[in-house]
């Protein structure tokens, strides 16, 4: 998470708070109480503990700081809800989250339910800007972990050997197969990168600055499992110079043959969606894919990932608003869907788009104080940008300046590929 | 788990496995559905597992064999509760079963009662004494697994940092300190050891035969609480000459400077029990050390721990019967209880004594065939062998011949010492 | 290491030949035999396996294609000193290098000298510009191994207890302490980055490409030990806010709380240099940190690396040559000298500076073809690059445009710090 | 090692002392300087680190203690060469030692001189009982370094890729395939266990006590290659059912499928000996297998291990004194040899013979005090004792009542099967 640092609309702050409240329950709602404990991998928190920490985010920095005599609901959680803020006292390890059963989920709702009528009291008070920064920061807060909630779900229900159906969802999609990729170009020169708009933003998308770009092509649509495939029966994953050398060593070491929630049955290839197990379709775009082998894609393709600074340049360039009708959380659909025609981009929703840049501090990049600011920067190294949003960001948690990243071996969000040369 | 091979009796099978099965079910009554998920360390098994597992041994041993046209619940729960068996198929690894949430706790509830109207029907028909002698295993192999469960929702909740209480259960205990431990002398002699009655017993203790002992003494109670905090006092965990080189490298390397769910308050040692986190009792018997620990402790009094033959001869001197008071799980008070006189030996009942023998097969152990055959000795080698039961252990499942065994450095269980010279 | 594409001169290559191979051999003269064998940590290989796999390169890539009829000296060596290259074969894991114990040195040396022979007979003979070029790799391959060489026997002998000396070279230094630094300012606009010139240069320098930098400026000299020691005793090591998250997670493990070869003995800090244990010179650039302690220190200063393109601007700004009295290999110090006067930049030799930028090809980055292709870009993911060369680096092999890159956590090599804001 | 108590006869000392020494540089003889230092695995020391130790013990626990104003050679090397004791001071980490490439060679024989011309000194005056028996103590701790010399020697060059001959040496050998082994039998009743002799032994053989052992049957001579290809073929290294339940995960993790140092060629099995690479002869001792290993194969043949009684009985049976043309470290051939005639039994040289019991203490284990009481019993748990001897025990070091021990993965010692029943 990074932290915004210009906020200027608060119309209805108490509706927002409602809704993004509710909608992490709305996620919550096809689970069976077991489904919220478990830790299957490091990466992969338990639900319970999702909501939990987002409501502790607001009764530890808005209720504790802002509602006069606030009475915690239990002192104890702090140990089991704090993250990562050094500041805030010591935390459970981090890899211990799924040993812990109680308080199960019955008493974090609670707890949500306590914490959420103290900020509905505080909400209708009149309050300083500052405050009502700080809880949209929680809101957004609370978006990035409804998207994890929905990846985490997945990565729960998908290593199970009964593959259970989280939604039956059914979308329609076009029968034909689609032809191949157009190429946008874009002209050399220099190109304004950063967040220079009046809303929310976090603070890794400030410190707005020029860039020299060569003149670029980038294709108009993700690559589709059906290009995946080709890779594959190529022996993408069994010849070495496509490959990065530590993702070589990687994709040996693992067995990695083919994308996250892949198997082979029969010679057909299927896959564990949240609308359960399902023959692949080659029209979608391929997803769950780490760096590496977006990389070695691309290389085995004699072509390259776009820069993120390529890619907000294309996407300005192209998109003047956030798609109505885009792939996002709200579609409920939770899987990424094929190209419509060639006017749908797919730069926004769908997968998250693999960049070619590290993920590394902008020139003039802020450095915020107090507790918010221990995530400042911290993770800027050893990680690549990922950009545009997935079937499983909330529509309006996302931007074209928005900075995702990821080491590059991770493959549980839904990441993809798109091509530039 | 080993295997009997003689059974005489067979009264009232029914009534048995009912009240066995029963017990299960009674022994979970505190939990909530989140506590049957999770597997904080390898040793310790999910709850629900351990309930589906038992059950498993019923469908798939007897069932599937003798019940004729038997339809299996759900074919696909071989794959996850079978625990060992090779010869039954593929299974689960070990170390995941605690990231698996369905089928939940509902579910495994409703297998249990399937298979268990399926078993009553057929206990209700006339059955060679073959099938009989099998499902007295099943039972058997049952009340094995009711002890893991309350050992390992031990773990699972004294590990939680809310230390939630699973029972309440004082027991008076007496308030004055406890005196020195009496020697009880045994002569020389040939000495007949392994069960050479007509009930039930595992294969483990059969081979009977005979062993020479050389005159030897042995206290007649456990070693207390009292008497471990000197050891500790005196520097026990930091002085490298009471311990085997391998126990003070494990020692070292995980930081052990007390019992297993022992913390220091103040100066005041606690520790969590199933009746919740309690100031340490200094009558009552130390549990919850290693192999290590005991030996260690033995060392640094300049005594040792009985041989299995020692403690085996020394019990068949003293005890004629199971005591029929004695602090099992059928007390329901799951926490050693402080020796009451001096005629109260703690022989049987509330903590496994380790012993200095190895486990390792008698002379003349005999070899089972078939899939039950696979558990035949397959773990004699680098455990001790624990003589006694516990207070978690049914009261009909012990004898004095029973043998128990575990890793060195194992503390889950409820395990003490007691001395000899 | 990197693939050059352009060469265009190729005077007396014999003379370069004999001078770099000597070269090799004098810096193992103060060696014994056993200091030959060892890899202390995976980094480190053995200094026989580096004479070996430099004359591997030679008699593989030259010999056995353009010198008739060539008769390997010994097949076998393939397997062990086949450093990395997929199409040559297999070839043993790198963590086994440092349990081979024959062939010994001796045997290295005669292959060496074997080798060598038919290198000069061929050079003798009139050769195709491309076989020229080939066998120049093979010496810049060389020089590469020689500052291997020279920073892997300072692990070996730095981490044996006795401290053993490599060489004596005593650099007066000047006594006085060295003030503040100064700094350059860089004026915003757009830049060439990369190799332009017509003589040797590795593939990552190509793509000569355009950036736009905004203004800048950088200090004119490298951070002391003096300064770094102000880190150190301003807690440095133990406030979580300076660190990366990586970074911090990586000290604690490791309990890194110096740099590397540092020993505090009495209040005073000393450290393992090739002349031996020298107490710490304040005036001396600090060397052996890690990427995630030059971060730590430039954000507790308030301040930042530079961009390696603002390192490459600056040096080209300043410099027109290769300093001839610079700190390189060829001084025979082995060790950073303390900053001469104000126009001594340092930016030259000494130590390698990390910048902050990422290990990534270049726009246009051009892909060879072959068994060398194999290295082309085969490292550009979760690595930083360094600048500048150091003490330990020949000075024929550097240039402004050299990227050398590594892993964030290494300190073994040449490692220091330069501010920029 | 083990401590011995009894110690009588004192004759030429001096002379002992001589040989013992010379013995050690004896069989460093083959070897280059590279080969003294690498540490292949963590239970393989570099033989430099086995000639200072040994060195190390009598300057630390005879001259030190013993030779007035006594100089150490050098204070530096206590930390180098003690292997184990905790009493006398810190040292370096067992997995170091082969990072450590000074002292070389040259110096370790400099300290060795300068040790032995005190020693010899030192034996020239008149020295008390106790002072001769300490260093009667250090000359057998040489011996069993001897035997760890030869082992760590074969594994160094074993698992070099080129093989290299220690030493030429032929064995005539039957070349007549052996016959079926014959049974030895043993009749019931109580016999004496443990050293009752005036001579030296360690202590771990002290503590003579009586125990009843059953009828038992054991072979007359090992196991043979030939024997143990059957287990191969006959899929001995597929089959569960053979297996301890660790033995067989040890041997699905680590790939285990034939003995240590066995290769396939064309369907030829081929071995490496200190002799160099030769075909495996079927009449030989199989040897450098695990007491997994040696436990499957007696489970496959339906039978079992002796017991560590049952094979000191069966020895004191048919032995009265080490057999004078034994096949030990003396014959120079450093590989077991095929059962001459069905006279030879085998029971003392050639190779360890694992027995079917734990390494325990003896009833009455007497317990050292000081610094060599450190090693007192230390080791007894989860290993197993191995009776017997082999080609690398020097002849004079050997008894029937030895007990040697090691963990139950072990192969790199000589160690083969005897079976009973």
């Amino acid at each position: 998470m990074a932290i915004p640092t210009q906020i200027k609309s608060d119309t209805n702050l108490l509706l927002e708070y409602r809704e993004v409240r509710q909608q992490s329950l709305h996620i919550c709602k096809p689970l069976q109480a077991e489904d919220f404990v478990v830790q299957p991998i490091s990466d992969v928190s338990p639900p319970k503990w999702h909501l939990g920490h987002s409501t502790w985010f607001f009764e530890n920095f808005i209720l504790a700081e802002y509602y006069k005599n606030y009475k915690r609901f239990d002192e104890r959680l702090n140990y089991f809800f704090n993250s990562y803020y050094e500041s805030q006292g010591p935390r459970i390890l981090r890899s211990n989250r799924g040993n812990i059963t109680r308080p199960g989920v019955e008493t974090i709702l609670e707890y949500r339910h306590y914490v959420d009528e103290h900020m509905e009291q505080l909400l209708q008070t009149s309050l300083h800007q500052e405050v009502k920064d700080f809880i949209r920061i929680g809101l957004h807060h609370e978006q990035q972990h409804q998207e994890l909630l929905i990846t985490d779900i997945k990565y729960i229900l998908g290593t199970n050997p009964f593959f259970p159906v989280y939604t039956k969802s059914e979308v329609g999609g076009r029968k034909s197969e689609i032809g191949p990729a157009n190429w946008i170009s874009i002209s050399e020169g220099i190109y304004n990168i950063g967040y220079q708009d009046n809303g929310f933003c976090f603070d890794n998308e400030l410190g707005v600055h020029k860039v020299f770009l060569h003149d670029f092509e980038i294709q108009n649509r993700l690559i589709t499992n059906g290009e995946y495939l080709e890779f594959m029966q190529n022996g993408g994953y069994h010849h070495f110079e496509y490959w990065l050398s530590e993702g070589w060593e990687w994709a040996k070491q693992l067995e990695i043959k083919a994308p996250l929630y892949w198997y082979e049955k029969d010679s057909e290839w299927y896959h564990y969606t949240l609308n359960g197990l399902r023959q692949v379709n080659l029209n979608e775009p391929v997803t769950h894919i780490s760096y590496f082998e977006s990389d070695a894609y691309a290389r085995w393709r004699g072509l390259r990932l776009p820069t993120e600074f390529e890619w907000e340049v294309a996407c300005n360039y192209l998109h003047h608003d956030i798609p109505v009708n885009g792939n996002f959380m709200e579609t409920e659909h939770y899987h990424p869907i094929a190209q419509q025609d060639e006017q749908d981009t797919q730069l926004l929703g769908n997968v998250w788009e693999w960049t070619g840049s590290a993920y590394l501090p902008y020139p003039n990049f802020p450095r915020l104080k107090g507790a918010l600011g221990e995530y400042n920067g911290k993770f800027m190294v050893n990680q690549m940008v990922l950009r545009g949003g997935s079937c499983a960001t909330p529509r309006s948690h996302i931007r074209p300046t928005y900075r995702n990243f990821f080491q590059t071996d991770k493959r549980w969000q839904f990441t993809g590929i798109r091509l530039a040369k």
